[in-house]
């Protein structure tokens, strides 16, 4: 591999991304300039509409990866004397619950194995049990795993209950279906740089204006304040802190891609499409997913270890990588898996090539099927 | 001007970079394989060595502004129990005080006006009186202004009080001389997208090693803990949350440059060349120049408003952006003023096209001297 012919990226991102939308950072811009302004405002009133949050929630970006603009929303909208009830079912789940220790939030948690959705009757009975839990955090698609959590009725007995909900939608948001208008939430989260196929170095909030306007002097550090952003951001269409210009551009760009694909629904199943023929594939070579159909959102999948004893994961990442394939290095889950992802700028017949480096390395591995051990 | 034709950008950043630096963003990096890994530690070892840190400090990265690291420096190097000194001369001194107060660490200011630098002997009178500050944090060039400070003097008084200093060199790194072998303290902050040329999307701190291994537990916000950042990356070379993979391959590129240029002398000598001929320029076309001489860095240049009643900010900078000139729409000093940068991809060439820009926009607004009022 050479650096003209870039690898294919199967991993839960980065990802790989489109020419066109890494070309849009070939050039600089002035961040307090009116070409830039306006280019930001467009990412923004474009993210807010594919969250179906049109005059009720506003577009707050943060510098940073994902994880950023959820501590950041944590940070900004949980008051100091709030409690968070955090679903846990994978380590993006764990991590928030950690972020609300750190930021010395109260805290407490709901957790279910990593192959199980949480239940929304559960919740009410947490949520009726715990009057002072102010706040419900859930992760959309928890990417430990792959799982596709139930948010939408989480959605509805979190507001049953009257309690706000903020969403952890990393790796789900412009993929797989959702609305505001259906679904409330205080606040939805993602990233420059999943489904949405732009470059790393930014996030964002979408957040109901309401909850923003009563969120003043919450923030546990100056940068995370995404109210004092927002305010900011309204008043002269800047950042307050220089902004990651080349990756805005980039996103800017990757929307447009998005749209002309036919927005959330047909990202979505070019990405269903890729899962298909990649899980398809995978089950013929004898791998096993972690999880079962119904859950397995169409972006990530987490495949038990084969039990031949020739398998290794380090060669087999390795030898995927000589032939242009780099898949996850390493398992979040608790049980011994690895992960394929199937989003990016890459359709089925990239799956099938990454099908084909798969096949090749178990002849040059020596183990004839990718089973994992009985009872696994 | 057109896409293809972008603005020369004379601002405090983002700035304008060189080509290759852009180019190096073309392709997409998996951030957790080797190829990165190596990318990223080599980034990592040329920063320290161009703080003068070998053996004794380590480089810890951050996404977002150069800000992000600022405030992810304070929070995790002060104790919560510790106590703050912020020099102040400028917005960004203003800055940090704030960032103390929103992480509800104990600070107090030593404030000296937007043209004079804070006095060693005065900081040493203000540390025999008050034995509980723990922390001096000093800025090196204040950007609000341009003005340098003595960080060197700054630096021996702190450390003869037996106290640790803090030094946010974000307009300064890598073109003035700095070394932390002469200069000591506990950590130097600055950002990829001043003087090292780089994109802006990640920021950084030399730290020293043994400070940071005192810090665990002391971040306010799980993201801005760069004890637990540099623990893991000293384990696996990886980032703990996804890091900006495109920007930190120009930020790899924008060294191999700087090393090229020269380093620290080469990068500084350029600028300074560009100072000169900006400063000597406007000022015989009557601009005054906010700072004398011997306190100016050769980074950004703040002028006087002229006293002209056809001068019309607003007017001036958008004749300059249709001229392909971009500088900082308006003034953060408190007297009344405009800014123009000298550093970026840029030589005596541009500034001779940029002093030109404003030859032309003062026959179109119709005044024949930038001279400021009597007194300004």
């Amino acid at each position: 591999m050479t650096k003209t012919e870039p690898p294919i990226l199967l991993t839960p991102g980065p990802l790989t991304t489109s020419d066109q939308t890494r070309e849009a950072m070939l050039r600089d811009w002035g961040s307090r300039d009116e070409e830039f302004i306006e280019m930001n405002a467009r990412v923004r009133r474009r993210l807010v509409a594919l969250a179906g949050g049109e005059g009720t929630h506003v577009c707050v970006p943060v510098q940073g990866s994902g994880t950023f603009a959820v501590e950041a929303t944590l940070g900004t909208l949980l008051p100091r004397d709030g409690k968070a009830l955090v679903l846990v079912n994978g380590a993006y789940g764990t991590r928030i619950a950690r972020m609300c220790e750190v930021m010395g939030r109260a805290c407490v948690t709901l957790e279910t194995t990593e192959d199980v959705p949480p239940d929304p009757e559960d919740i009410a009975r947490v949520l009726t049990a715990e009057p002072t839990i102010t706040h419900v955090i859930a992760v959309h698609c928890e990417t430990t795993s792959g799982i596709l959590n139930p948010i939408h009725g989480i959605a509805q007995v979190v507001a049953d209950q009257g309690r706000a909900l903020i969403i952890d939608s990393m790796s789900a948001f412009g993929a797989l279906p959702f609305s505001l208008a259906d679904s409330p939430a205080d606040a939805i989260v993602s990233s420059a740089n999943k489904c949405l196929e732009g470059v790393p170095g930014m996030a964002f909030a979408i957040i109901r204006e309401a909850a923003l306007l009563e969120a003043q002097g919450n923030a546990p550090v100056l940068c995370f304040d995404l109210y004092d952003q927002w305010r900011a951001m309204e008043a002269n269409g800047q950042w307050r802190f220089t902004p990651p210009t080349h990756v805005i551009a980039a996103l800017d760009a990757a929307l447009a891609q998005h749209e002309a694909e036919g927005g959330v629904e047909g990202r979505g199943s070019r990405y269903r499409r890729n899962c298909e023929v990649l899980v398809g594939g995978m089950v013929e070579m004898g791998f096993r997913p972690f999880l079962p159909d119904n859950l397995q959102a169409p972006i990530i999948i987490t495949f038990h270890t084969p039990a031949d004893p020739n398998f290794d994961f380090t060669r087999f990442y390795d030898l995927l990588h000589d032939r242009g394939i780099v898949i996850y290095p390493g398992k979040l889950t608790q049980a011994e898996s690895f992960r394929m992802g199937c989003i990016g700028a890459l359709d089925e017949s990239h799956m099938r090539r990454a099908l084909d480096a798969v096949r090749s390395v178990m002849i040059d591995m020596g183990f004839v099927t990718g089973a994992p051990a009985e009872g696994s």
